[in-house]
């Protein structure tokens, strides 16, 4: 049969790794695909570096748009990154008439609603697998594997540079600047890491996972992002001392007509399978009224785990491309007609657990006063303990777990909390969640 | 747009379950699937009893032919098991240009070559997402999610009952009989368990999941299957305590032309996130070699879980039917004409490293003659130790781990070593996979 012909626009890991995983793999691949699939041209900045590495029988070209109007190409993969210049090519690729794979978090988050638009509007699809959690194949599994669930909530490790850092803290009781900079040492962080640290990569992931778990449009501007730069080694060891592992969780709960949407430092039980998760590696969690809990693990980064993502849309989309439009996977896995505009909650309004550290006075009656004040905002706690103080000092710290509560009612409570003469400094809060079925 | 019209086959717990989802979460599905699913006829013995369940607006027959040739149906979702009436009206809706989903491991690894060829000339999907796994969607995984991949192997906890009967072994230190007994109070194992214990089940699905890996035929006839009903509590405290732990698992493995196709009781070391899978969960790594390894974990039986599954393929079926049957995705994971009749190997000539434990004379020089033996047959030894002999005992037990040999050869050098003066009785032997990257 004749070969799907595939322009790519980037050839950086990823791209390298596609073109290096669609040539080893070649046979196997037009086996399961029914035909074979070619990269025949590339764009790159640096064209004579490229031709030598892509070799005479693809085309390079250093202007993208070579790309997406080649007419002869059936399939646009966009491993560029950035948001303005994909956007504006992956739209023409798009009215083009031409299928679309992209690994773009960043664009389908913040651009995802006007491109699926487009796309339903072409009559072209816009594969995403490689957006999310790398190699995994989670994109599939939400929006194929799961439809006959009403999903409750995705909890993600969805990156892995943070999940590297905290694994590094945990182990050896490091500090967060120490471990970053090994991180960046070892090529698992950034020079510039603040869009990992940050929580913005993960607010992404986590923005694309909601749309198709929930039917909604993409709402990054909706979400609420904490990442784990403040984190402090005694809290991961309190943390574990409580039964419980700090791990930056991107998370989307469905709340009756409402979604929560947020990325934070998240302490969940060490006895989930989801807390053994260490180093680069990622993982994510779904819960579904019928089917329960599922997890999905693998590598989240690499050229080659990504690439397996990129080839993966790569056949399904030639596999596809001749059904007519209203019979594919819908791009946020509903029906365009079908999707729900879900008001994401705003952070006060979250219902979650809370791990609290509060420095107090070593003094009889701290405690009782503290338990008095959640007590009053009807906060349940659900363990606590008090460091032995260290002789000959005045201060000590408690350290308490709570039920779940609305955000904001935690909030005013500490408000109160923290206005008591005995406790010392402003508390440290981090939220907790159980992730049970 | 116009209903699906599915007939089910059997109204046992999954039957039930599919019907219970299917109406409960009818508004998210339709969503997705941009049609209504709906059941509209039912095969099961006890009419009577069946009409109260499904009520009156769906038709209920004694005669499951009845729905096979009910030329209404788009799809007929066979969830009564058993091989032969099974076999014959899946072949009976197949030619009747019926599609078919199926729960039934059994049918598809002895007679799915011929259902599949029926299908291909048929032009109707054969769909088989709850045969292995329950609700874990490891088929799509692997059959979609992978493509870009050369599956190395595939290695996975797959049969509920014989999870949740080692873990308890483990944690109770309790012994096969009696933990079995509880199993089957609890409703975890059949009054006739063989059929899960002896591993057959979990063969089953090796079986299937060996076909869509490699691309081969199924091949249950050459599986090697042993099951846990031998298993001592020691082997499994012994192997704790040098870091493993001891799951049925079945493993698929490429070994340049020819596979393994296994179910044995395995050591894997406690670290791997597969050994952490406790209970009746399930779960499946899949290592392919551009994504590394990745995991899926979940329910793996259960009335909703499958149903989860059931209804994931009604709707990939229902999206997918109008698509020109070449551009579908393939029965098993390859085209039809680019299967591969790979030899699966005899256990013999199986790849492994190996636990053994001896019960030997406690005098000096035992050990040295042991390792003698395994080295002459070039077999490592990884870690070894000696049970502290007992006050006035004259026997001991020497516990071994092994690197990689042919099975073969490890059995030839177990008759010499069975042949030593100073070793006692048989030797305990069991299969160890390192599960690594």
């Amino acid at each position: 049969m004749k070969a799907m012909r595939v322009g790519l626009i980037g050839l950086g890991t990823v791209g390298r790794g596609t073109l290096e995983v669609l040539r080893r793999n070649r046979t196997e691949i037009e086996r399961r695909a029914g035909r074979p699939i070619e990269v025949v041209r590339v764009a790159v900045r640096n064209v004579a570096r490229a031709q030598a590495i892509v070799g005479s029988d693809v085309a390079v070209s250093a202007d993208p748009f070579d790309v997406v109007r080649d007419d002869s190409i059936g399939i646009v993969a966009e491993l560029m990154g950035g948001t303005e210049l994909a956007r504006e090519l992956v739209l023409e690729a798009i009215r083009g008439g031409k299928h679309v794979v992209t690994a773009n978090k960043a664009l389908l988050a913040l651009h995802g609603n006007e491109i699926f638009a487009a796309a339903e509007q072409a009559g072209v699809m816009v594969a995403f697998e490689p957006a999310v959690a790398g190699g995994i194949p989670i994109i599939k599994a939400l929006r194929e594997g799961l439809t006959a669930n009403r999903i409750e909530w995705v909890a993600g490790i969805v990156n892995g540079t943070t999940n590297f850092i905290l694994s590094e803290m945990r182990e050896r009781g490091a500090g967060f600047d120490e471990v970053l900079a090994q991180a960046q040492a070892l090529g698992y962080a950034e020079a510039d890491p603040s869009f990992d640290v940050d929580g913005v990569d993960a607010a992404h992931k986590a923005t694309i996972l909601a749309a198709i778990a929930f039917g909604m449009p993409v709402r990054f501007d909706a979400a609420h992002v904490e990442g784990i730069s403040r984190l402090q080694p005694a809290d991961i060891r309190y943390a574990e001392r409580l039964g419980y592992r700090i791990k930056l969780l991107a998370i989307a709960r469905r709340r009756e007509d409402a979604v929560e949407l947020r990325v934070h430092p998240t302490l969940i039980p060490a006895r989930r399978l989801l807390a053994s998760v260490e180093g680069p590696m990622n993982a994510v969690m779904v819960m579904g009224d019928a089917v329960g809990t599922t997890l999905y693990y693998g590598k989240g980064a690499g050229a080659e785990p990504t690439a397996s993502s990129v080839i993966a849309d790569l056949v399904d989309v030639t596999r596809l491309h001749t059904a007519d439009p209203e019979h594919r996977v819908p791009h946020l896995a509903f029906q365009p007609s079908a999707l729900d505009d879900l008001k994401v909650l705003p952070i006060d309004a979250v219902l979650t657990s809370f791990y609290l550290r509060l420095r107090v006075a070593d003094q009889p009656g701290v405690l009782a006063e503290i338990a008095r004040i959640l007590a009053e905002a009807h906060i349940s706690i659900d363990a606590l303990f008090q460091r032995e103080p260290v002789e000959g000092e005045t201060q000590t710290e408690i350290i308490l777990l709570t039920h779940e509560t609305i955000e904001g009612n935690m909030n005013r409570a500490l408000v109160r909390i923290e206005a008591l003469p005995t406790v010392l400094e402003p508390a440290i809060r981090l939220r907790l969640e159980q992730l049970a079925d």
